[in-house]
């Protein structure tokens, strides 16, 4: 282990790369356990000045491109953020020099994570990245070290903390969606323009990662099948918990029997589950896999401490020389998966519809459920709204099914017409 | 990277060692992702013979201290168990030569860990124990690579499933320990001399080697206060759930004003905390640094399949060359830690009282309460059995004080003569 100082140069003075220049002084004498001293030899902001941190003797730059390319640094620390542009090319310029790469950068991962990598591996620079996928929980980590000797089945997780503010304001609170997204805006959880967050888009990104880590995959995000929970209503969230289900916005990479299923969508989860039961802007993933069985890891997600507390970890391994393959093996190992059409999602569903409240109504949907060989564990009718309203709410919850076989039944349902309005449909993940 | 298989001498193939050595067979493709094939060399068993196992052409040895001392193996994989005897020969002998060592051996580590790591840096051999703490969780490696950028303050969990499956079973099915406890030996969860783990001294093993990684303490299982859940009743439970707690039996590890407390005890915690939330044969434990705040990993605790993952972990570290130290620094940068007395532990409590049921005796315990500055959080009364009993049940609940003065209280409300069989205390642990 070289004596001399880790240098590190800090691209991107924001929330997080402010919170990592506070940590590494503060922790200088506990980081100094992985046997090198570190220090911030250089930073790269809109302007220079220290804003009151502890940059000490760090040379500035103006363009991270150029501190990439020239500073006297052994890490280049990427939090500058955005798919591309001056973040992707200055992370390709220090690994092209051979430095480490340690980035917060999902976005960039799911668009670059694979040529990112290769480059790495040509010039035996780490990339790492823990900082990118659930904030300061170790889930790169686990999944790329500690499920060495595993054959993963399933990675599922609330990868997003705002939509699950969102969803657990609405849940505890009995809120409607719109009233919860603009205090999640008014607390700085979520964007003014929030579609990214509550779309799944960011949790589609954030599983392309895991799924590549899990599987060995090729990062494919378009392969990816993502809704948002713009359309979760209150009124599934009271029969949800009437049922003993938590609705979760998952991100799931699973492997079956014609391959592996990668899907962002709002979930309905046993609230005896560790996800069910993670609340607020928190995170959580299950691994499952075969010789460990169910892991849980819970913690927050996002916020400037927690990110620079992976980003931390990350710069601890490349100190002390362990630092691992990017996605754990050669990039030539990976492979493409399959697109698997959610058309042959095979699970149960949970089904609200509103129904003109007329005798033979709901013998007719069982009818057509029955008719696609869909097996039913419940169908409930609720009055909604004003008792003189001839509509009435009817859930249902179905066996094991497929994706097909329940679009088709409602396809006919809806013909049949006496149902109000879009079918709600939320699949439901059983551990 | 070396290019020629990692060979592997297995000692002790009971249920971990099976489990470990079909996992290798099961995953040798995936398992080479970390570039390295790895391959069983040796194995030491009490009689020789492949018992059904994938052994191949391992070399079969009577006696692992000749299998650690003369085999042709890079890594000595210790499966024997016990804190002294062949297992710690073996291990020395091992590492004297070099050889990585990876073991399950909680008792061992306890014992002799400082020493078996001091031993291991001298011959730049790595030592590695994941499998020792919380079977297949990966806490050893959050603990010691994860939280590299903080400074904990504090780790709790549920180290032993025996206990956990015990609470767990009295809580949902309302039974007695004693019933439960019998379960648990049914089942193969508890010993038939249980005490080790009802005890809290497997929890106390495990808590000692989780301070070293969190607090870089030397590693003193003695400074450790030990409460087993012997004396938990029925009756505290029901309590517990009415007030929003569980009990658990929690190791705990945490940063005081007055130095590291190290205790195990059966412990008050709010139902919406994820330790609450772990029921079962499960393991789970929270992590709280500075930086990352609380972290939470939940899994199985025990197991041959999932502690053959943690084992199979270190190997992966190992075969890549990524092992970090054994205690995640030098154990000469390991401090001593004052042996805090619990005395001065500071919390909530929970304290159940068999009180003769007279005007005034609420009143006189209250009293007594506030004597020592006790602040009552709730004091409520309760009538037990037959109603013609003339004693009630009280409990107490309690902000913050210290043990001295809640202990101190209790003795003096005893000395009031209306109070009959040893006071029940449970402390609360508040996230």
């Amino acid at each position: 282990m070289p004596a001399d100082p880790l240098k590190l140069g800090i691209a991107g003075i924001g929330t997080v790369g402010a919170a990592l220049t506070r940590l590494i002084a503060r922790q200088a004498e506990n980081f100094a356990r992985v046997g090198r001293d570190i220090r911030i030899a250089a930073y790269s902001a809109r302007a220079a000045g220290d804003r009151g941190l502890p940059l000490g003797e760090a040379a500035f730059f103006a363009d991270p491109r150029e501190m990439a390319a020239r500073a006297d640094i052994d890490v280049f620390v990427e939090l500058i953020g955005g798919a591309d542009g001056v973040a992707y090319d200055a992370a390709k310029a220090a690994l092209a020099r051979g430095l480490a790469v340690v980035t917060a950068n999902k976005a960039m991962l799911a668009a670059h994570g694979l040529e990112l990598a290769e480059l790495a591996e040509q010039t035996h620079a780490p990339l790492a990245f823990e900082a990118a996928v659930c904030g300061g929980v170790p889930i790169i980590k686990t999944l790329r070290e500690a499920m060495a000797g595993n054959r993963v089945r399933r990675v599922s997780g609330i990868l997003n903390g705002t939509c699950n503010f969102i969803l657990s304001k609405m849940e505890t609170e009995r809120l409607p969606f719109d009233v919860c997204l603009k205090e999640a805006q008014r607390l700085g959880y979520a964007e003014a323009d929030p579609s990214f967050d509550v779309g799944g888009f960011d949790t589609a990104h954030k599983l392309s990662i895991l799924a590549a880590l899990a599987f060995g995959a090729r990062i494919d995000a378009e392969a990816i099948s993502v809704e948002g929970i713009e359309n979760i209503t209150l009124a599934d969230l009271v029969a949800a918990d009437e049922l003993g289900f938590r609705v979760k916005l998952l991100g799931v990479a699973a492997a079956t029997g014609h391959g592996v299923e990668q899907r962002v969508h709002p979930t309905m989860v046993a609230k005896t589950t560790p996800l069910a039961q993670t609340m607020g802007v928190l995170n959580a993933v299950t691994i499952d896999g075969d010789a460990v069985g169910a892991l849980t890891l819970v913690g927050p997600g996002a916020g400037g401490d927690a990110t620079a507390s992976a980003v931390a970890a990350d710069i601890g391994d490349i100190a002390r020389g362990g630092a691992a393959l990017a996605f754990g093996r050669p990039v030539a190992a990976l492979t493409a998966l399959d697109r698997v059409s959610l058309q042959r999602h095979e699970g149960g569903y949970y089904v609200r519809l509103s129904v003109l409240d007329r005798p033979g109504a709901m013998a007719k949907i069982a009818t057509r459920m029955a008719d696609r060989s869909i097996s039913l564990d419940s169908i409930m009718q609720k009055r909604t709204g004003a008792d003189e309203s001839p509509y009435v709410s009817v859930v249902i919850v179905t066996h094991a099914t497929t994706e097909t076989s329940i679009r088709e039944a409602l396809a006919l349902t809806m013909q049949d017409g006496f149902v109000r309005d879009k079918p709600q449909v939320i699949r439901i993940e059983r551990p």
